[in-house]
C-alpha cells in the first residue's frame, strides 16, 4: 500500500489536530486482518449491528491496523455453527448468542441468559463483575475459544399466538417455535417445539403448521409482519429475559495480539453491548405502538402458565445439571447472583419502576 | 526516556505475541498527559473507579500514548466545581457528575438523572442512541467542554431518617441533606434542605442538626455508619432513580486529538460506565443485607409521600423551564423518552421482574 493510501486508509490524513497521530510504522504483515462469521444477515440489522459496531470501533481505535471483515451466514459458517468455525480456524471470530451451542456445551446458555434468569443488566453485571466471565471463559478455553460480551437484546417478548392462551391446558399439543433449552421446557407442559426458520415462519403460522412462535421483540419482530399470521403477542419473554451478544475469537489468534490491541477489542466489545442495547431500548416503544394499531393484541401469559413454567425450567435445570459437572457449576452460580440481584431489584429498582408505571396509567 | 524504559512502559515488552505491536515511534511532545480532576476521592471507591477504568482502559488502548493522571477534589478543583476547571483549562478533564453544575446550567440535570425521571438503562438508551447524548453536547459547547457518559450508580435509596415517615405531614420542617434540584422539590411539601459535607453528615443526623440524609446506596452508604444515627432506610430514590456519570474534556483538548484516540477516549468512557453499573449491582445486594442485619430498617416511602413528590417535582420543572428555553429543550426530550420508554418497559421487563420478585417471595 502506498503511504497516501495508507494515510487515508486509517484516517491519519483528516485527524487536522495539533497532536500527531502515532506514527504506525508497520509491516504489512503487522496489519490484523480478520474474519468475522455474524450468526445474524443484515437484514436482521440490530443483531447484526453488533458485528458492525464492533468491527468500526476496532478500525477507529488502532487507526485502520484492525480490519475485521464480516461474513453473513452461509459464507464462512452457518448462524448455529459460527462457534465451531472460530474453533476450527475457519474464521477468526464471530457474532453470536452463545447459547446457540448448547447442544455441545448445555452450560453456555448461561453467558447468553436463560428461562426466569436474570434481565440485561443483572447479567451483564454478573458477567462483569460477578464472576460470570471467568467461569464461561473456562467453558470456552476447552474449545480454543476467548468470548467478550458485545451487546444484548433486552427481555424479549412471550411469541405469537394464534390463539388465546386462558391456561396451562392451551399449551397441551401446541406446536410452538421456540429455541434451545426452553423447547424442553415447554414440552413438560404438552408442546410440541418445532424448529422453523426465519423466513418460514409467517407463513407456518398461517397454515397452521405452527401454532405460535418466538421471535425477539417489537422492533425486530414487526419486520415478519407476525400479527397478521398470529395476532396474540404474549408478555413477557420468560425464556429469555436477556438475550446476551458474544464476539467468540479463536484463542490462538487472540494470544497473538499485543495487549495494546487486545484492550482496544475488549473496549469495542464493551461499545457495541452499549450500542444494542440502548438501539434495542430506543426502537422497541414505536414499534410496539405500531404492532397494537396494527392488530396486535398484547397478552399476558396468565399466572398458572407462568408457574407451570417456572417449575418446569426448574425441573429441567435440574436434570441437566445432574450428569453435566460444568452446567451445575455455572448454573449454582448464575442462580445465586440472580437471587442476590433480585433482592437488591426489589428494594430500589423495582419500586421506582412501580410507582413510575403506575402514575403514567392514572395519566 | 530510553527504549527500554519506553518498552516497559507501554508494555510492549511482555507482550509476547506473534504479531508486533504498532511500533510508535512518536516524540515525546505527541504523549498526551491529562490531568483529571475528581470530584470523588478515591475513598469515595465505587465513584472513584470510574476514573480509574477510564485512565486504565485509554492507558492500556493506546499502549501507553495516553496518560492521565487523576487529582482528588481539592488538589485542582473542588467537588462541584469541576466544570469550572476544565472549561478554564486547569484541568483537560473531569469525572464528574454534571448536575453538580445545575446552578450554573440546570439544563446538565437531564444528562445526571432526575426525580421522577428514567433508570439507569433507559438514561443510557436516551443519551447513547436517544438524542440526549446530542443535546448535552450542545449545552456544553457553550463552555468549551464535549462529555461522555463514563458511569452510573443504578436507584439510589431514598435516604436514612431518624424517624419512620407515615404521611407527607411528616416532610413539614425536615431538615433533610438532599442536593440540587431535588431540595427544591422537598421544600414544596415543607421540608428544609440543608447542605453538609459527606464527613459530617453521621454526626449531624445523630446530634440532630439533621432530620434525614440521602447519600447514595447500600455499597456506599454502608461506610458512612448511618444505620446507629438514623435507621430508617427510605426506598426507593425518587430523586436518582440514576446517577449518570460523565467524563467532561476540555474542547480544545479534545480537538487537538487525532481520531484514533478520541474513539480510544470514547470507548474507554464505555468500559468504565459498564464496570460502574456492574460494580454497584454486585456489591448492592450483600451490602444492604449488611445494613439491615446491622439495625437499618428498610421503609417504603408511602403513596401519599411519593404523589406528592410527583406533583412537586413536575411543578419545579414546569416554574424552570419557563424562564430558560435550554432547560426546557432537554426536559421535553427528556420526559417524551421517559414516557415512551415505560411504555415498553411496562410490556417486557417490568412484569418479569414482578413474576421473579413475587416467585421468590414465596420462597
Amino acid at each position: 500500500m502506498k503511504r497516501r493510501e495508507f494515510l487515508r486508509a486509517t484516517g491519519l490524513g483528516v485527524a487536522g489536530g495539533a497532536i500527531a497521530a502515532p506514527a504506525i510504522a508497520q509491516a504489512a504483515s503487522t496489519k490484523v486482518r480478520w474474519k468475522l462469521t455474524s450468526s445474524f444477515p443484515a437484514s436482521f440489522d440490530l443483531l447484526y449491528g453488533g458485528a458492525r459496531d464492533f468491527a468500526q470501533a476496532a478500525r477507529d481505535a488502532s487507526d485502520g491496523l484492525i480490519d475485521i471483515e464480516i461474513h453473513p451466514p452461509g459464507e464462512i459458517a452457518g448462524a448455529v455453527d459460527a462457534l465451531e468455525a472460530v474453533r476450527d480456524g475457519r474464521a477468526d471470530c464471530a457474532l453470536t448468542a452463545l447459547n446457540y451451542w448448547w447442544g455441545v456445551e448445555p452450560a453456555l446458555i448461561f453467558a447468553t441468559g436463560v428461562p426466569f434468569g436474570m434481565n440485561a443488566r443483572q447479567h451483564a453485571a454478573f458477567i462483569n463483575r460477578g464472576g460470570g466471565g471467568d467461569l464461561i471463559d473456562e467453558v470456552l478455553a476447552g474449545h480454543n475459544i476467548v468470548a467478550l460480551l458485545a451487546g444484548d437484546t433486552g427481555c424479549e417478548m412471550g411469541g405469537w399466538f394464534r390463539n388465546d392462551v386462558k391456561s396451562v391446558a392451551d399449551f397441551q399439543g401446541l406446536k410452538i417455535r421456540i429455541a434451545g433449552i426452553a423447547g424442553k421446557i415447554v414440552q413438560r407442559l404438552g408442546a410440541k417445539p418445532v424448529a422453523v426458520a426465519r423466513a418460514d415462519i409467517t407463513a407456518a403460522l398461517q397454515s397452521g403448521a405452527l401454532d405460535a412462535a418466538t421471535w425477539v421483540s417489537p422492533a425486530d419482530d414487526e419486520k415478519l409482519d407476525l400479527a397478521k399470521a398470529a395476532p396474540n403477542y404474549f408478555y413477557p419473554g420468560w425464556h429469555q429475559p436477556s438475550l446476551a451478544i458474544h464476539i467468540a475469537i479463536n484463542s490462538a489468534k487472540w494470544n497473538e495480539l499485543p495487549k495494546s490491541l487486545q484492550a482496544i477489542l475488549k473496549q469495542s466489545a464493551a461499545l457495541a453491548h452499549t450500542r444494542m442495547l440502548a438501539a434495542y431500548d430506543t426502537l422497541n416503544p414505536a414499534a410496539v405502538r405500531r404492532l397494537v394499531e396494527g392488530g396486535a393484541h398484547l397478552r399476558a401469559f396468565p399466572p398458572d402458565v407462568m408457574e407451570s413454567l417456572w417449575q418446569a425450567a426448574n425441573d429441567v435445570y435440574r436434570e441437566t445439571a445432574s450428569d453435566d459437572p460444568k452446567f451445575q457449576r455455572l448454573h449454582d452460580a448464575y442462580m445465586a447472583a440472580r437471587n442476590d440481584q433480585y433482592l437488591w431489584w426489589q428494594v430500589a429498582e423495582y419500586p421506582f419502576d412501580n410507582f413510575v408505571i403506575r402514575q403514567r396509567a392514572k395519566g
